[in-house]
């Protein structure tokens, strides 16, 4: 008999930690924290196996599911001597999802579950307090409707609104027992009504109506949206946490609060959350009271610390929160609440935290001797450092404040104002920069935040949903700037008289929680020691070299910087779109004659020259790989009849024939047409001048500096040995010549791009001319799929949508298909050269999950944009570690 | 030691045919003729290890060969009791080249070698005619000095005019002895002139000259693409054949002449050919006079047949005949001399013909009992039946005669006259039909032979360059239509006073000769009944099935007519373009909404179901792959504002509307696009519609023949399992639905294309959802190289003329790199499906080179165009033999 239910605190407890995949998140460190002595009240885990044999078999339970659930309800019952449905003594229950992963606000809760019209009266009756017992069943029910009979709550809390308004008061507090007695016969009605059934009275009817709304909404759209972008897979399945409820929300001497054992923000070292005094733990997330701080040092004028309210119940939980972090060793997202001064611990979690959070508390962890420093390197998510290299607000820039609020996520941004998550992502998709401005944030409002350079609320607090995603995903985002007023309907954002419209700029500091109206200058991030700590570890332990995509000075500065060692692509033809070459560029393409071209090359050589000196001065002594002419050659083409003129002039030649010759250079199909080596062979005076300037820049650097540079010369679009061969030689003979000019010699090498499955299909034989390969994965993907880059807009997204394709494999290497051409190239090339250099050159160099796979096939570095290069660092070095692992599996603790 | 010469006739004779690969073709041949006893001069063989030596030793030969070749001289010297340079005496020699397939007019020739002003008084003398002597002696100066001296042939010639006219004679034959010492000494004069040094009076400095100007020659710009055109290694060299001379040209006794053994035109099995009397063998292959016919059976009026004029010598040639045929078991191309009624041999080789001569003799040797079926399969090759398929003139057409020539090469073919190769090439690559007009035609003209459709000389016979080459290429040829006059520089050509200029049409029949002013009408062959016969054998011995690309029912027809065992592909796009559909096809593209898509796709039914009743009819129960919808849908976008206009009107949305979603409809790469299996999974109605015509259809015409249809219906552009699971998914419901209704069931199957790297990489996934696979090896091909078939033209002629390919690869399959991936995509395919049905439907599918491929990577069969079918036919018979002998090597005899 398959075991489907699993029971935690209270006289069983048959689970723990280990359990995640089979008892979710929330359910595994529940028991754990039972395990380990903590206050949890009891209660039972139904496994994510139900969820997956719920969907496998057309969404219906397991056969003994219900005897397992009876019998651990009874455990329940036992534990606290209260019975599920007892008018006298009555057991209510907390329903939650939870699964492998925390999906926040993703899944959907009930509280109080199993009061009905008799049991309300039972609670209030042993509670003492009629009000809160009418206050917890119209709470039940509002949930119970909105979330499983599927009432929208706006109807409830319409009714309230009015509730307050006939009893002449502001807040629910002031609602009397009689008012909310009044809601609770009111939401019956709406339930009625909306639902065309009476509210449920059977407590057995609600649990397992909540129960099924749990697994339901595992399948949801939202669910599966989240699930997308977080590349959870749907056959993991959620696990549903039955829970005897305790409640903070019986009296003074009640509280909630959520927080954290360090700050999530900066990673320092202090607890850090927030509390509500006489409330249920949702009341804290949703943000509709703004929630206290913790410690007296942390309150503010007029706040009420919990160490002050509580000062029992506070010490407790310092307490609880040294046990947790020594027994999980990482920063711990709990919950509790305290019910008559007694704390009960409701969740942990591994806690979300910003970038710069991450990096302290791995580090701090680390010398606190927590955790080892390969520990500290894993524990820090490559992808997450993106934001320590956002920009900030340059201090003296001026700035018009708007508002303030709270410093939800940290960076700096500007963006045009938009309302609503659609508009966002129009936007967005248009290149605009925007900031979405809403008044508290949903789960239907992700994609849009994720498309948005910054995110706005005017309510919750720092551990809103708002908040919460906005770090989880690198987004500024200041929440519950509660100054600020927002008007949906006539797209407005209003601070007293100041009113901004929708597409005005504001500038959020994430820092500091402030937002100024209109752009503010922002500057470059300094890196914090932390950060030259981790890359140190990273660097200690990584196998393969990181290099930079760069052509400019700044670029390759950039580069250096953030240590990349080398650059691993420099695209010449970047250089030849400035005004000053752009004209002898396009004669070169015009050119009727070879003569006509090849004085238009000549014209070239001292710019590209001058390029290469100057990059190889930069990178000092560093390995430079420079790939000639790549793209086909209309993409310089003169755009207007003005330009067209101005080349045939130059030229002498007529406007007509010009314009031919440029009607004639137009393809079908550029990306497989005339370009990369196919132009260096058909125009060899093109790779020989562009030879001549690498060479002689480098014999410039070389004397000038003292430093031997060595160029690496890359030939691009290469599918038969015999391109390569030939190019090889073009090159060899102008660097040949050019070496013979100046009476010295250098070491120089020469390689190719593998960017065409036929290059990576017969790369032992093109090893056998190559010096080194650089797999441009880019190209590689648009030819191994046949999708085309800039044409996949029109189905990528319906296939992401859709499941088709598990990400965008211009992002993330597709290791199946992609993947297998490169391992074939690396292997091929190898079998004929094992030495050949191998690296990437594509933007899957700078992605972490693609870094991995390139250490799996051996590469010997990759090359990204100067900005991803510490990422990369880390991502190389986490990847040498699972490779050591996968190599010599080690008995693992977690 | 090396042994780099070796000696044929005369007392040694140390080749034979089985060392073509050592002797070339005319060296083993001489060798062979000799050894079974045939009258063969004596001479020896210069290897084609030589040749290659001298090339990789920087045109330098091997130490030793100076020696042996003095001994092979010696052995004629002493076979012939004369000496090289020996004033009284003298043995004068040919020098010639051979390499191992035969290169007609590629290579050079130098004949009566060893003839200076001393020996050719010892010729005078010996001969008893000094006119010959001197004769010879210019002939020799005049060959020796363009071939070996590079002076230009036509000052030669000039000079002879000159003396005719001075002479006052018309003819040649009509100078005296005297008129050729002047010549001779005219034409010292013209050597020291044009070289600035004396011509060579030393026999082996002479003969040095011409060995090395046959091995110069092999890397010649003509023989380099002479080997391109015909798939022929550079690295194969040429051998030298060095033989005592024999004289045709010593009086009314002696004679030259060229035959085969069978008429290469028709196979007919006639003694073929020409012959001069009085002549040498050059005279004969250029030309300059009109040989006379063999039999006396083919003289016409006027003419000399050989039979009648030399009768003895006749007699022997016809023995001769009998014993190459059954020595050989092939048709032979022979060449003799006759000198003082003696014959001679001086070369045999297979003989070049016809496909309808090669189709003939193989069946007539098979039913002689000569080869076998087997090898008469092998005797015919797979693209000449082109030539069998090729229209003659409709004999009811009207035409105008404009004059005849030599039926040189059959078929029929109009085109623009043209007088020049270049211009050739620049109408036909316009798409012009053109007819290359010349006098006569050179090596040089080979390229615009073969982009011409037919080619017409003024002068030369049946083995002239331009009829040998046209026969073999499957171009329509009229040769020696002397009574057409023509002006190169004026670009006419001219029959008495009708004068027809560049650009106008002529119509050639190459069966007749005939040659007509303008357009004539064609009609399709007819097919002999050997064709029918060969085609029986070849489908008996094939292991794939041949099926036929084809939408229309003409093409069906065809393909049924040619053989075809089914439609690999029916391209439903072709079926769009039509008037009454293309309408519908644009509202459905341009639809804003998709109500009016479906209402355009609903509007295409009827049509498509009437399509594919027309196929299932013709096709009869043959297996039917349809191909739903593939190219991106801006193919089939209104061109002008009109028809734009048309399309918004029917859609009732404005002009801008439509222009702008045909805007948006634009790709940058459309080939990496929106198409495709893309589109059937973004506009799944399209899928389903087309799937519920098949279906209806399929169950219309079943019902109607009572045969049962089995539609294959194919996805295009699949790359990943993930498409082929959810469009399998669409066509299932569409059919599942259309089945339903009909209240019938019918079989069918889902199938996909392999035309993406990734397809072939995932085969093993993808065929998990494939009943079958046909590969696309068009598209496989582009994504492979990552060419586009539309934009190769700017670099493509370039790769293969600088031989960085070795062939087009969208015309023979790329077997190292494409190949690669057909071979693993059958691996991996039926590594899961080992039953799973495999097939090509790219052009390969006609091309008898991929065939073989094919055979070998062991698809079940291969689908081309219906006029390519016999043609596959034979190859894949071909293949299958080839299979079985590389399975179980048999002791081979030639």
């Amino acid at each position: 008999m398959t075991k489907w239910v699993y029971s935690f605190g209270g006289s069983a407890n048959e689970g723990g930690a280990g359990m995640r995949d089979l008892l979710g998140g929330k359910g595994a460190n529940l028991a754990e924290m039972a395990a380990i002595g903590l206050p949890v009240p009891p209660g039972f885990t139904i496994t994510t196996e139900v969820c997956t044999a719920f969907y496998d078999n057309g969404r219906a339970y397991p056969e003994d599911l219900r005897t397992q659930v009876a019998a651990a309800l009874a455990g329940i019952e036992g534990a606290l001597d209260l019975r599920f449905g007892d008018p006298a003594a009555p057991l209510l229950v907390s329903v939650r999802s939870g699964a492998r992963v925390s999906m926040p606000g993703m899944m959907d809760t009930v509280l109080n579950l199993g009061l009905n019209d008799e049991t309300v009266e039972g609670l209030a009756a042993n509670s003492g307090d009629a009000r809160f017992a009418w206050d917890s069943y119209r709470r039940f029910i509002q949930m119970y409707g909105s979330v499983v009979l599927g009432v929208s709550h706006h109807r409830f809390e319409d009714l309230i609104e009015e509730t307050k308004r006939g009893a002449g008061v502001q807040d629910d507090t002031q609602l009397t027992d009689q008012d909310w007695r009044d809601v609770v016969v009111g939401y019956k009605e709406i339930v009625q009504r909306e639902t065309g059934a009476p509210f449920p009275m059977d407590p057995h009817e609600q649990l397992w109506g909540a129960i099924g709304a749990v697994f339901g909404s595992w399948m949801n759209p939202r669910a599966n949206t989240y699930r997308r972008l977080h590349d959870i897979p749907a056959s993991w399945g959620t696990a549903v946490n039955v829970q005897a409820m305790v409640f903070g929300n019986m009296g003074q001497d009640c509280a909630t609060g959520v927080c954290f054992t360090r700050d999530p923000s900066t990673g320092e070292n202090v607890f850090y959350g927030e509390y509500l005094i006489n409330a249920q733990g949702e009341d804290v997330v949703a943000g509709i009271r703004t929630p206290q701080p913790m410690s007296q040092q942390r309150a503010r004028e007029g706040e009420l610390s919990m160490e002050r309210a509580l000062p029992e119940a506070y010490a407790e939980l310092l307490s609880v929160r040294d046990i947790l972090e020594r027994h999980y060793r990482d920063m711990q997202d709990i919950e509790f609440t305290v019910q008559n001064n007694r704390l009960y611990m409701l969740q942990t979690r591994t806690g979300k935290r910003t970038a710069a959070a991450a990096l302290r508390i791995a580090i701090a962890m680390a010398e606190e001797g927590l955790i080892s420093h390969e520990e500290a390197i894993r524990r820090v998510p490559p992808s997450s450092l993106d934001q320590l290299l956002h920009p900030t607000l340059d201090p003296d820039a001026p700035r018009t404040m708007l508002s303030r609020g709270l410093p939800a996520s940290p960076g700096a941004a500007g963006g045009a104002i938009v309302f609503s998550a659609e508009e966002v992502e129009i936007r967005a998709a248009r290149g605009e920069d925007v900031i979405l401005v809403r008044i508290e944030t949903s789960p239907e409002d992700v994609h849009g935040m994720h498309a948005a350079r910054g995110v706005l609320t005017t309510r919750g607090g720092m551990t809103s949903h708002a908040a919460v995603v906005a770090r989880g995903m690198g987004r500024v985002c200041v929440a519950g700037a509660g100054g600020i007023h927002v008007d949906y309907k006539a797209k407005t954002l209003s601070v007293g008289a100041t009113v901004l419209k929708e597409g005005e700029w504001i500038t959020l500091d994430g820092g500091t929680g402030e937002v100024f109206a209109g752009r503010v200058a922002t500057i470059e991030p300094t890196l914090s020691g932390d950060f030259s700590t981790l890359m140190g570890w990273a660097d200690s332990v990584r196998r393969m070299k990181i290099r930079a995509n760069a052509e400019t000075p700044d670029d390759a500065q950039t580069a250096r910087h953030f240590g990349a060692e080398g650059i691993g692509l420099c695209r010449t033809e970047h250089m030849f779109f400035a005004p000053d070459r752009i004209g002898f560029v396009r004669q070169m393409i015009m050119a009727g004659d070879a003569a006509t071209r090849v004085r238009a090359i000549d014209a070239l050589l001292p710019f590209q020259r001058q390029d290469f000196q100057d990059l190889f001065r930069i990178m000092a002594g560093l390995p430079v790989t420079i790939r000639l002419l790549d793209p086909p050659l209309h993409e310089f083409l003169p755009h207007g009849e003005a330009e067209l003129a101005d080349v045939a002039a130059a030229m002498g030649e007529s406007l007509e024939a010009v314009a031919a010759r440029k009607a004639a250079l137009s393809e079908s199909n550029p990306m497989l047409g005339h370009r990369g080596c196919r132009l260096g062979l058909t125009y060899p005076e093109l790779y020989a001048m562009q030879t001549r300037a690498i060479i002689e820049a480098a014999i410039a650097v070389s004397a000038e500096t003292g430093q031997a540079v060595v160029p690496e010369i890359m030939i691009p679009l290469v599918g038969m040995e015999s391109e390569l061969r030939r190019t090889r030689t073009i090159v060899e003979q102008a660097a040949t010549e050019a070496l013979a000019a100046s009476g010295t010699t250098l070491d120089y090498s020469i390689g190719t791009m593998i960017e065409l499955p036929r290059a990576a299909l017969t790369a032992d034989r093109i090893a056998q001319q190559a010096d080194f390969f650089s797999f441009g994965t880019n190209d590689l993907t648009q030819t191994t799929f046949g999708f085309s880059r800039d044409d996949v807009g029109t189905f990528l997204p319906f296939y992401l949508e859709h499941d088709l394709i598990p990400r965008d494999p211009f992002i993330s290497i597709d290791q199946e298909g992609v993947g297998q051409l490169v391992s074939m190239g690396v292997e091929k090339g190898r079998s004929v050269k094992p030495g050949l250099k191998l690296g990437v050159c594509g933007e899957h160099g700078g992605d972490p999950a693609s870094i991995g796979f390139f250490e799996s096939v051996g590469l010997d570095y990759v090359s990204c944009s100067p900005f991803r290069v510490p990422i990369a660092r880390l991502a190389a070095a986490q990847a040498a570690l699972a490779a050591r692992d996968a190599k010599a599996p080690a008995a693992k603790v977690r």
